[in-house]
């Protein structure tokens, strides 16, 4: 039997689990799950004869060196600073290694001794990053193949909820960290190239400059910009586009809502408030607002709007900000904490919610004196509040390329990203078993690109 | 022969020098002058017999022993991050220390030492700090022998030019460190107190949330908030003040000007621009605007001003923003670097011009029932470009304050700053007798404070 370990039981591996274990009976598969919580790992494993639950620290080198000794590929599910560490194991003890996280400079590091050791470190394969990587490529790759000229690419993605469940006025639940969503875009300027010209967009105005976008079916999407977009052209082999654009999808009015906070310097997360244990959402939202001897918070809040913003205040009322009486009741807090608190409470993911996971492409390139675009997009719709399609989408193609690195049909060495063929080619079409399909379109454009 | 020992001959130390000497004959003072540069040195000395002018690393503690041990007193005008290490010296060879600069956690942490050795290290005894801190003293003391309840104070600083000379669209020219004014207010958010409320201004805002005020025969100036203006509270005693703000002032329209740069991005410090030495102004600018086929980039500034700051842009006009043909020609520059490169050029202090020194304190308190406001505003001009009223209003105070440390006038130990009556109140009358004069002004208030 082949053993594959899993390092971290928690909500994204649901779904690598669960596919490992349906195909361990056919491939000769021992999966074995390592978490610090015994019972979160036994129930990831649901008592599959095939599945072996453990409890150490993951952390710590000595505790997991003997299972990964064992192991034929680990997958680790740490938070992504750990990486690095899982890996250089896995190159002393010449085991395989899948992480979906980006890899960082001390991981590019590792690329010849993982490959003198023989193994693949795989990197950046679950979602984003992932499919964006292999659903990009696999069209770039096409029009390099056909002869094409690459002008522009925009990519897109986002973690949304399910139109069916979407009932709040700001259209979005967390489907994720919501941490990382109340800091998002914060630490520097958000850069991008737009017809040859670099464009920087600092943290205050980044969801204020949005780009529109439409999926049939789903209705309209707005982009703000990702922090990096330039570094992908070295990545995808496209050094020399003259547009380059990665962004984060959320639905309309969301991104102009949230530039409010911004603005207002409720995301903060670089200091703590005087006195936060006792500040209420009205007298947290008040201490962003100009004192005024008569003027309530509500009309200040309008006064900051201005008439052309004036349709976002029902969000922010939506949410309880305006609400004098409730004390948020963190210590030391900084605004992004005590933000997080009062949105959690209310952009939640119910049991009954169901998540979606929306990608979308734009490439414009030209052929023969001619100018087209091509547009991929995937939508996808979480099962349950489980497996949802935020776990789907991450821990499918992690599971699928550990299954082509065990089974010995992926043979790659060194440490690597999903953006060669014989590693898309395959992932991309049993995604599509799994309703993660991409649906492209191509259209022939009369307009100078 | 008493021997003053000065460290640092720059801009800021020429009227220290000068006073000084001055007055060395009657005192009998031997005055002597370290830097780097020995002409500098020289050239401030000006051949006075009691002034001697030396060169030597005066960061290097072995280099500078020897004079601090000769010497009564030291002046440190080194950068403000040195002056712990003279401090440390000084506290060895029991001399006595004055800097202009800001008490840093670690000086504070040397009180009990400077104790000790039977010294006073006298700082932030400059103008801000410094004249500030003196001029409200004096005001909060009053206040309180009276038996008074102060409820407000507010105090405003501002190094501009001075009217006579005021003649470009900014109002505006460049009286210290550039630098430091583009990066001004960076690094987290103001805080202040108004009526009891905590209120927090992010960067994004500072420079668009302003207190007007008028100085009688110098018309209007617009206040932006300081980044930290809670600690004064401690330092002058007045701990549960309702409001309490400092504030930096520019003449009206500059700062809602510069919030448009710091808006788009452009004051930003943190990252460099791609192909910085080939940016010219207009290219620069473009990088924090939206890219379009046929609109202009000043069209598209006129866009992001909005009706309501289209006013603003004529400032930008004349910065020379929109020329596009001469690049900067900075390497790896950052927004910031770019900027000020872009202002030094327009913005700078000529050899005929004069700068201009505004200080502005507002109190309300209430007496027997009675509600009161007492302001108190300095405005001094500078004699030249040389002995500017920066450099005098700095240079002033601390030779003052040498003066008494020496001539045995003030004796205080350890670690202070100039809140003292026995401190503050011959240093006031000195300052007015070189016009850097209060004019206090009371007033009894009808409406609630």
């Amino acid at each position: 039997m082949k053993i594959i370990l899993i390092l971290g039981a928690g909500l994204s591996s649901s779904t690598l689990i669960r596919y490992l274990l349906e195909n361990s009976i056919e491939n000769k598969w021992q999966v074995r799950v390592v978490d610090q919580d015994i019972n979160l790992a036994k129930r990831k494993i649901n008592q599959h004869p095939n599945g072996v639950a453990l409890s150490f620290n993951a952390l710590s080198s000595e505790e997991r060196m003997p299972e990964i000794e064992k192991a034929d590929i680990v997958i680790s599910m740490l938070p992504a600073r750990f990486h690095v560490e899982v890996a250089l194991d896995c190159i002393a003890l010449k085991t395989n290694l899948i992480t979906p996280s980006y890899i960082s400079p001390e991981m590019k590091n590792l690329d010849a001794a993982a490959k003198s050791a023989g193994i693949v470190i795989m990197n950046e394969i679950g979602v984003d990053p992932g499919i964006d990587h292999m659903s990009a490529m696999k069209i770039i790759h096409e029009i390099k193949k056909k002869g094409g000229d690459l002008h522009s690419f925009k990519s897109y993605c986002g973690g949304l909820i399910a139109p069916e469940y979407d009932n709040n006025p700001w259209n979005y639940k967390f489907t994720w960290n919501p941490r990382n969503v109340v800091v998002a875009g914060q630490g520097g300027a958000s850069c991008f190239i737009d017809h040859n010209e670099y464009k920087y967009i600092p943290y205050n105005r980044l969801f204020g400059r949005l780009m529109r976008l439409s999926i049939d079916g789903y209705g309209d999407f707005d982009g703000y910009a990702n922090r990096d977009s330039l570094s992908y052209r070295k990545t995808y082999g496209i050094e020399n586009i003259p547009t380059i654009f990665r962004g984060t999808l959320r639905r309309p009015g969301f991104c102009q809502a949230w530039n409010v906070f911004i603005e207002l310097g409720m995301t903060d997360d670089s200091y703590k408030m005087e006195n936060s244990e006792h500040l209420t959402p009205r007298s947290f939202l008040n201490a962003f607002l100009p004192y005024h001897v008569n003027r309530s918070v509500e009309n200040k809040l309008k006064d900051f709007l201005r008439d052309e913003r004036i349709s976002l205040f029902e969000r922010f009322e939506w949410l309880g900000l305006f609400d004098g009486t409730t004390p948020l009741g963190i210590e030391n807090a900084s605004p992004a904490q005590l933000l997080e608190k009062i949105l959690v409470g209310k952009l939640v993911l119910s049991e009954e919610d169901k998540d979606m996971l929306v990608m979308h492409h734009e490439f414009e390139y030209s052929f023969n004196g001619q100018n087209y675009q091509i547009t991929s997009s995937m939508v996808n719709i979480g099962e349950n509040h489980v497996y949802t399609s935020m776990s789907n989408t991450v821990g499918l193609p992690v599971a699928i390329a550990a299954k082509m690195i065990v089974n010995g049909s992926l043979i790659l060495k060194g440490v690597q990203l999903p953006i060669q063929p014989e590693v898309y080619t395959p992932i991309l079409e049993e995604l599509a078993e799994y309703n993660i399909q991409f649906i492209e379109k191509e259209v022939q454009l009369d307009c100078k690109i």
